[in-house]
């Protein structure tokens, strides 16, 4: 096996450097990415660097300049190209996590401009991809001109990621995922920022999950992680929050394709679950008032609340199902969404109050039922899912429906119901139970705060 | 790309584990190092798990599991195939170290068997079948049944490592060159000692070198490298024993391969320098105790030492080479080895005694000359070389011969002749300086001890 070299620079050098714990030059990372994206590094060097960096970590520095280095290794969208400010939002993803729905046509209704660009991820159910194409003729594989020229005009497009944009990325990913090196903070940090950089974004609002629905459960983890997104995207001169938020029980009152695209319809009709839209007009209120559209988060949030209240959000919804072939009539008439064969109920086996509802399991059912994917060949079922009638706090009559399954496929049906039942916790003292607080922690930028 | 899986087993759990710490199963080792062989497990899970194996070591256990599986992973010797009672020898290489050249005959001398299998290692000098090889006609590569053939009825052979035995170790070598994890304990212990046990002998003798010339230059590294090879071995179950020989100064007198054979058949003459003479002897003396053949170490060096006298060693010495198609002729008339064009004296430029005389710059002088290789691919010029007049402790007058270097090529003669007078420190105080101790340390495996 050959030992590349360029001049000075040589890839074994660099691997014994993060090896022993040193910390990487601009000019390294770069060798190094470019190398990756080229094929000039062989993927056995890229691996045993992936496993030091894992072991030995990177400082914020560090993963600033990957993070900057991988955003750079492919095409990129330029303020000019999407018309002006523009504007994103990130999720590290939960159980009924419906928000990107609502949000972008909340934010394009307040003025702002959002540019989404969405992968396919794995996970308990579908991505925002795949919940949108639940509507009928819905479609995202847009050519880039006319993205732009969506963003540029009606102040918001989705489509799928293309090869062309953060290729670094998408190389990196793939051997991580086979090498055990999927779980390091620096390299989460680069692989999520650097699609924001290169997608155009100059402000950034962060959705970290914390609880058992969450990719990291822990608190003290997703506040790590919500801490270094936002480090290193102010390192890179993005405007940046992050708000660590409640997933111990799901998100709203529904977990399934279909049935979510549902619920953030009620919701841009103001008439969703309060969580719902208390998170979402959160998350707008910081990206409102770091485009100078507000002047703090109080005001810049009851404004957005009344743009739910007011039908402009639901029109720019129904104006993004138009413009990328969906089915327009959905918007009134969430019927026409793909339903399931049978609803199945899970009913309170005693009298009680919710102490906790596990996320986790109500998740773990919906996979179950087909709504997610563990494989990225993994087709999704949009009509299945659960349907929640009681959260955290709320009290139960004795054979009451707890949720609701809604099923398709039977073979995995008693499986699904056991695990929704298991995810609910009853408390029959007659003590009372108050819902998690939905906000956990904010977090801003160092130049913001 | 794919995850491979095999039933219950998955490499990236193998790789997660040792990345977090665990201790690895044999079973676990045996996957991995199948797979390897076999190419079902790919390069770049490999080298992610050798870097995690590097970062998070392995315990002797571990260890001793890895040799195992390593010198299984292709053709193995057995007492049987090499006719009984079997011994080794390693050095972990030093400037100057043509012990093997004198100790093999030896040993066979004395009537143990030594079936010697080498590489072409890189270094200041070539390994022992370079040396050997400036013996024009010697040649290692023999036919399997024609080593052990001779193994069995003269007692000793010599030949190259063949791909068929310990083929994990190649293909993990030449991974570790590339991704900068070479410098690990227990991978080097594995590496060395599943060749031995794949050799099939019974007792091992290793020479662990230390001081500047040595692979490992500080005492407590060497110590910890014979200890490990000593513990991993006798946790095979091989009498094994590890002597710390000095490497601050060149052994013996000559540095360069054909010099080292001249200076190799001066020894077994009964005629070489003191230091080397021991050396073989002390080695030597482990493995006659171990065969049974010497009572304890004393009356086996003695009995070494006078093989060495009477010419038996000597005799030994001319049948290796005579059934390996070598010019028997150089036994009795050295100066049919090539020689180099010219030889080229270092003088002292002041009186004094020589207080240090550092071998690793006699190694790098040797080097330049053209004597070892730093690439595989390298050919090495088998004359060239540096004959030590003054070694540590001697008187030197001024203007006095300290070093003659023999060179062919004059490009980096200037060079060379710096670096060989930089290695020699003069004390003018008119202070006497001693040798350093030639054995620093002797270390035994527990069952011997």
């Amino acid at each position: 096996m050959a030992v590349l070299e360029c001049e000075t620079m040589n890839i074994v050098d660099v691997i014994r450097k993060k090896r022993d714990g040193g910390t990487l030059t601009r000019e390294e990372i770069q060798y190094w990415i470019s190398g990756t994206v080229s094929g000039a590094i062989p993927d056995y060097q890229v691996s045993a660097l992936l496993m030091a960096l894992f072991l030995r970590g990177m400082n914020d520095e560090e993963a600033a300049t990957l993070t900057d280095v991988m955003a750079h290794s492919g095409s990129m969208f330029t303020p000019d190209d999407l018309g002006g400010y523009t504007v994103d939002k990130h999720s590290t993803g939960g159980v009924g996590d419906k928000t990107t729905l609502v949000l972008i046509p909340l934010l394009a209704a307040a003025g702002l401009k959002v540019g989404k660009l969405s992968g396919r991820a794995l996970g308990h159910t579908g991505g925002t991809i795949d919940k949108l194409e639940s509507i009928p003729g819905f479609h995202t594989n847009l050519e880039r001109p006319r993205f732009l020229e969506l963003v540029r005009k009606t102040g918001l497009a989705l489509a799928d990621h293309t090869a062309d944009m953060v290729p670094a990325d998408r190389i990196l990913y793939e051997l991580r995922d086979v090498t055990a090196t999927v779980d390091s903070l620096p390299l989460i940090v680069a692989s999520i920022m650097s699609k924001k950089i290169a997608g155009g974004a100059q402000a950034i609002v962060i959705d970290v999950k914390t609880g058992s629905g969450a990719f990291l459960p822990r608190l003290e983890d997703s506040r790590r992680l919500a801490q270094a997104l936002v480090a290193i995207g102010s390192a890179l001169g993005r405007k940046m929050a992050a708000v660590i938020s409640d997933m111990s029980q799901p998100l709203g009152r529904t977990v399934g394709n279909a049935l979510e695209v549902r619920e953030a319809i009620d919701t841009l009709r103001g008439r969703g679950p309060d969580d719902l839209a208390a998170l979402c007009c959160e998350l707008g209120a910081e990206l409102l008032v770091f485009s100078g559209k507000a002047e703090d988060r109080a005001s810049a949030a009851a404004a957005l609340g009344k743009l739910l209240e007011n039908g402009a959000a639901l029109a720019k919804f129904r104006e993004l199902v138009a413009h990328q072939g969906g089915d327009v009539r959905v918007v009134d008439d969430p019927r026409l969404l793909p339903q399931a064969a049978r609803r199945v109920e899970v009913r309170a086996r005693s009298a009680g109050a919710v102490r906790r509802l596990d996320a986790l399991s109500v998740g773990r059912a919906a996979n179950l039922l087909g709504a997610g994917r563990t494989k990225k060949e993994d087709a999704i079922d949009p009509a299945v899912g659960v349907e929640i009638a009681k959260k955290i706090g709320d009290a139960v009559e004795k054979a009451e429906t707890l949720a609701i399954v809604h099923v398709n496929d039977e073979a995995n049906l008693a499986e699904a119901l056991r695990m929704v039942e298991s995810a609910y916790d009853l408390d029959s003292s007659g003590a009372r139970h108050a819902p998690p607080p939905l906000i956990v922690e904010r977090i801003l930028g160092a130049s913001q705060a």
